[in-house]
């Protein structure tokens, strides 16, 4: 066991609303008192915290499935080292997935630690990204939503992505032809060398996205898995078959809901081609995280899921990092090693 | 069997494509040689035909899951007499309900018969409507896809329609308290006293819809049985429930898609309130009929479910009749006796 009192905190505070994607402003980055342990809980070393499209959502003052209230230490999940333990079950020097925040020691309440890693089949940060959030975001919302069959054409935007990256690879392995929409040529050589994508665009090369689509899916496309919303999903709806399976996984390319900003209706390509248009957040699903793990795990014994990520070295660029999601600056998970 | 040469038939053909909501100028009406048996097929003398709002998206230059070209008669469901027969287990005297086409007497190959009807169950004109393609459509979009839970709410947009009175006596039947909307007082008495809707709502007499939606569903709605899109489906999402079920059965208050109007952008509602939004085509569901048809025969026996017609006498009214169901003239069913 560490001695607390050589060692600092630091955390990062929410202090105001964002408009839009979050700016470093709507944060303040604090030296903070070592956490005491709470009864019942652990207090925990953070290896690794994550930066998530999703958290844009809990930041501003519209409507959420989730918020963080201005003065709340930013809410994230992560990986960690159990330093200090009254939690039965739960022994100093495991390391575990759940709740820790944007900050280098947390005081954890039991409900707030997910389960523990095992870093002999993947590293630590793998757990926070393919074997954490993201690959479970994958698999629930491609695997178990849209419901893949053999010789189907999807769709995915932000391809190179935490969580498109791990919706190529599964759907290579489910023999499904994934075609990925990214923003650089970078990406899309990730995506295709890497990601399991049969093809991607690099929606900033072209200048027609709708016709480049066409060009790569001349036949349609059974799963649209998107992760952007906006205009980058309008130049996708034309390609959708009948009985396509929409999937909304995010809205990154809308940069404000506040007011809902104006596209096109949809209700008719709804109607005429039958689509099933299913939005999900992951943790409706918990019921299949172990069946979601099983499976990830598998696939990466199996070397069929290469895990990309980026790492932001100290807590003091978490206030940029939900940004550089948005800005599109990152391939694969971005980490936070606090 | 009747004298054919004492018989004269009449048509209604389309001869030009429709630009919106279809005018009486995009049909002619002709009188028409009788129609000789063809082979294996039969000749059917119409006693109802319908007209049905998806009939729109069949005479336009636009995308749609069924066209009618320009010189043939017009596609139309109905029931009738079979006059003449050389299909096995298709006997002269016996009625059926099929693709008869708006005309008075149709040769009809026996694909395009659909079933037999009882006229001791129910009269003739309801094997077009509640025990035809509306209770189909309604029982289909309602209680196979939307599959509704006792204790909900439904709302439903032209509740007294031929399908939308469907929906509201199959919600009432199932436990679910329905909301209706509609264009008139007629129909919302209509709705309310006759067709199971707990409320509904004249769209025209209120000042602000959503509020209107928002006084009578104070706690959000779990089903939206949508026949209109446009603004009206506008009003009722930000009062949909996380896990609401969207079904799109029809786009009838948007008057043309071509170019495809603009409204509020809806991934960000169907991220956050992980709905489910399903378009659906109730040809596509045949093998649902049977179990419909004995639902909705059951429903009838039990006396709940009342059976709204308004019939135009003469086939010559048929090129108005889907610019009446646009201007939501009538209630119920709109059927033409040919």
């Amino acid at each position: 066991m560490l001695s607390n009192n050589t060692l600092i905190n630091r955390v990062v505070k929410v202090v105001r609303r964002a408009q839009g994607i979050p700016t470093p402003d709507v944060f303040e980055v604090v030296d903070a008192p070592m956490p005491t342990l709470p009864s019942g809980g652990v207090v925990v070393r953070v290896l690794f915290t994550a930066a998530d499209p999703g958290m844009r959502g809990w930041l501003t003052a519209e409507t959420n499935y989730q918020t963080v209230p201005n003065g709340a230490v930013m809410r994230a999940l992560g990986v960690g080292e159990i330093i200090e333990s009254d939690a039965p079950g739960w022994a100093v020097g495991e390391r575990a997935f759940g709740w820790f925040g944007w900050q280098r020691f947390a005081a954890v309440a039991v409900g707030d630690l997910m389960w523990k890693i095992d870093t002999e089949v993947a590293p630590a940060s793998a757990w926070v990204g393919a074997l954490g959030v993201n690959g479970l975001a994958a698999w629930i919302g491609f695997s178990h939503i849209a419901r893949p069959r053999a010789g189907e054409t999807a769709l995915i935007t932000t391809a190179a992505g935490g969580v498109g990256g791990v919706v190529g690879q599964l759907a290579a392995a489910a023999g499904v032809r994934a075609i990925g929409v990214t923003g650089s040529d970078v990406k899309v050589k990730a995506a295709t060398e890497e990601l399991g994508y049969a093809a991607a665009i690099n929606y900033k090369a072209v200048d027609d996205l709708s016709v480049a689509i066409g060009a790569v899916c001349p036949d349609g496309i059974d799963i649209f898995f998107d992760n952007t919303a906006g205009w980058i999903a309008d130049a996708v709806f034309p390609h959708l078959k009948v009985g396509a399976r929409v999937v909304q996984c995010g809205t990154a390319s809308v940069a404000s809901w506040l007011p809902v900003p104006q596209g096109p209706r949809r209700e008719r390509d709804v109607l005429v081609k039958r689509l099933s248009w299913h939005g999900f957040v992951m943790f409706d699903h918990r019921e299949k995280f172990d069946q979601a793990l099983t499976e990830l795990k598998a696939l990466l014994s199996a070397g069929k899921l290469s895990i990309r990520e980026e790492v932001l070295e100290g807590i003091d660029q978490a206030p940029d990092a939900i940004g550089r999601l948005y800005r599109g600056d990152n391939i694969g998970r971005l980490l936070i090693k606090p």
